[in-house]
């Protein structure tokens, strides 16, 4: 399974500058096998091609989309504004607010238009992922079994941790 | 359809005080004809029952879990813990800190258990609830006509508003 | 002069309860005999209508837009990719984070993109406005003797106060 | 007085990233002679074994839980759900909102559930292990002896400190 | 039980403005039948009288100080310097920043003198009761039956509510 | 083009450790050709100077000023305060408070005296430049051409892009 | 002694909307005997005149200025830019941000130009005057046991309170 | 004039990680021939050493107090409530929340007792120290002077500044 597969999810960023977060999503898709694809459009610089994306994405088959942004982060929102599909937003770490901005921007949409919002960085991205794989298991009995193991494996991991002596 | 059908989506709260807001997601339900149902448990007060409802709720035949709760908001992410269904979390406002204390405790879920996460209060609930039909219309393209002409409807309201004159 | 002469300024917002704070910038034009227009456009929405507004802006004869939003305020900074004319923006008070929500949404646009930010509420809207007849008396020796008497009236006002008594 | 002693108090942690700062409290226990046990158990990764170790903290003759964890910190209040111990919460600071996050998740408990929170970081693992201290002092002379000479020390301590000389 | 008997906690608040919340920590331990005393005494315009509190509260028989306190809030940390007793913080909310002044001035305490804090306002007025009260229940088997009964009779209460119809 | 020519613009900024930041305005006038000066002058430690340049820049033949200031960020208020001139803000990160305090510092504005207000840091001073070439463009048919021609580079630039594979 | 005695501090503000809390000043220098005069001047809307009163002040025989603004509120620093007098800020509570904006406007001053910040609202204003007469009580024996006379009453009304019964 | 002169204010702070911030402080009182003392005091960790010193400051000679303090920062307002000197504070930047918390707890002192508070960090220091000599300047025509040229060579330096060229 790879980028080149016909994709089930779509992983935009506003930057490249986003992909060392943004691929924690992607990783988590190919650790599940799921078919992703992922690119750089900009709300603001690219607003045609974001929005094509996002009106074209249901009929390429795609399942969902996460956007990856930060600061004034507008793209998840402006792509659930053109797509039917489930629309799910990455804020990103920045300099100066440390993502608050991001966050504030993805998470208070209005009513009517949703984007699922998750946690600032990298654990957002990963869970943005796993948030789509647990959406696609509910029709997939495979992929909900694949889950549970991931689960099962995480849980295993941490009761394995032994924690050092008092130095 | 009403909350007597078997239900498709669970709506849940920490306290009945939430329910005014937690309604909205109710309400979308049943105008998109989605089957729900609603329960006060909290994740501190009723964690035996709380984390049962989680661990059953995909058996019981549930497709997704939307949890509103307010201050150290822990509910969504108590339940994600305990099922491989997709939760949503909707964050309370609060009265001291204005619901930014409800928005972190939601969003910023460690990486392994995401919950997705909406805006602060009604607009919140609804968006919730209208991400969880998005979901939905994934697998069902009547469903996703009705999401298609909700969307139209919406947009012609806002078309068709006129402005009063300036006093 | 009143919103049927042809504008040179657009005041969008994304709800109509947003026009008891907009118009505060419809009145600063109105008392300097700016020809303007408003009108409800989301970028959630309504995407496509806002784009087209802000693609024929400048064709239309617009000198500037300015666009009020509140929570995840992305419409000005939409409208903005879609033009070459200054866009302005207010943002809203909201009852769950006062507005720095809207005003983070807003001022943090990425490099390449900007958008001019004013106060939170009133008193951004007609700063807007008041920023734009600044733009245009610099190519408008009548409106700049205009915008001095008005500073002039307002110094006066100030000048002119007298404190109570104490009780 | 070792690990391996029968415990009074358990330190239970999200992460053993949450270790470099949670031994602070390991050690204030090893310098007052309390025996201390360790855990990582998360509330969200690992929630059963996270609530049986709550449940059977008591019986196991345990007096108290301390509990660090970061970002939607629900650790401590999801074991003070499952006992009748005090349970304490120690906020890490997190890259991306300081700690913000963590303080808020776990201070805001709602009336019923009670976590005594500490200041982020390490400040607050040693606060948290002295305030344990402090609770069994109320049962134990030469505990309580121990605490005003470890107060003492530490005022001599800041006594004793000569500022050097400006450059 | 009342107010007139050998008190077991004292509960101090910075003005008489605090009592209608402080007073919720009054009302549990009626309801628990643990004698408690309540005094106005501010760190900054009663330091004097408040620290003579402190200094004399083990040896009057207090095994804990509750106080609350809004905006610079030091009362509990100024207790926490002269006694050896736990000492518990709760919040104030506020006019002007909600309560994030109270919250800070209370819970980023240096190392070396805790101070345990709770919920800004009623709730944490509540829990800080609640939590003196798992502290005594550690000695005293009787009030622990009756915290697990009130554990039990809150969660039959949220068991037992009844959402009303959707509108 | 260079500073030596006639300016149009005026680039004012608080101390030269703000130079940094603010020459990404003077490098994106630089690239559309636009004559320009910069001038360290500080609200506070020279406001004379600073209130003097104010008061003759549009005499000067300036059509717009950019400042930018940290902290208790008062130069572009001050500034737009004795001028009638459009005066933009760039509000500089601060280690403290991160850039709220600039930023709080110059968006507030009372109604009467706007300051056009962007981004925090090196964005905000490229955005403010960007936006004083809108305004200028609104009467310069050639700056307009270069601005669509920059929008449309920058477009390529971001569809141009090719993330790396997945390590 | 009243607002027509030679006056030793001036209280000013940047509207009259703020007299209701800079009042609180102006009654306490009317308690202690100390002759002010209050002035509604703003750094924007009346530049010139806040100027001239701040370069005047000392030779007009204040020994103190003392400012109230909110927003972005700059009359404190700019009055202190043109005064060798002390200069003391209280920052009005704003509707949106809660004061946070006003303070961070006044407190976060560069190297050089000092203002002394008070709390945000009616405490603030109160307290910068019995700054400001703690100030001149290092030079007047009789004002300074006035304040010592103030502050023990203070603490006699502390201390005099009795607390009503549980209802 | 030295540290070993009878001082006429006193630097106080919490911990000698505090130093090389108050040092900015000392170094001004140096630069103007005022002398000053330094003394490490905790309100939490020495409470009897520092009301002491607050108590006995008056008679010593002090005309007014610096203090800075960290996090939960009661220093400043625990002195003040024990001395009728002016007392000022310097809130340190903290790793976690940036230094808000420092300053929260030092501005929003109640009514009654006033701390005078300054920026975050090393200006505030520095500027702590100036507002100390602009008081005792009321009464010294000499240090007034002093501070006048002070003042000519901070804006002298200011203008003085060239700017390098684009790179």
């Amino acid at each position: 399974m790879s980028e080149h597969t016909l994709p089930q999810v779509g992983i935009l960023m506003g930057s490249d500058s986003d992909w060392p977060v943004m691929q924690q999503a992607a990783r988590m898709f190919k650790e599940f096998g799921i078919a992703w694809e992922a690119r750089v459009l900009s709300a603001h610089r690219t607003p045609d091609e974001a929005l094509d994306y996002a009106a074209m994405a249901s009929e390429r088959g795609l399942k969902a989309i996460i956007a990856g942004a930060g600061g004034a982060a507008h793209l998840a929102g402006v792509l659930a504004a053109k797509t039917l599909l489930p629309v799910l937003g990455v804020p990103m770490q920045t300099k100066s607010l440390g993502g608050e901005d991001s966050l504030y921007s993805m998470v208070q949409m209005p009513k009517g238009i949703p984007v699922a919002t998750f946690a600032i960085g990298e654990a957002g991205a990963a869970n943005a992922a796993l948030f789509v794989i647990a959406m696609l298991a509910n029709e997939d009995a495979e992929l909900r079994q694949k889950l549970a193991e991931f689960r099962q494996a995480q849980s295993a991991k941490v009761l394995a941790i032994k924690l050092p002596e008092l130095d």
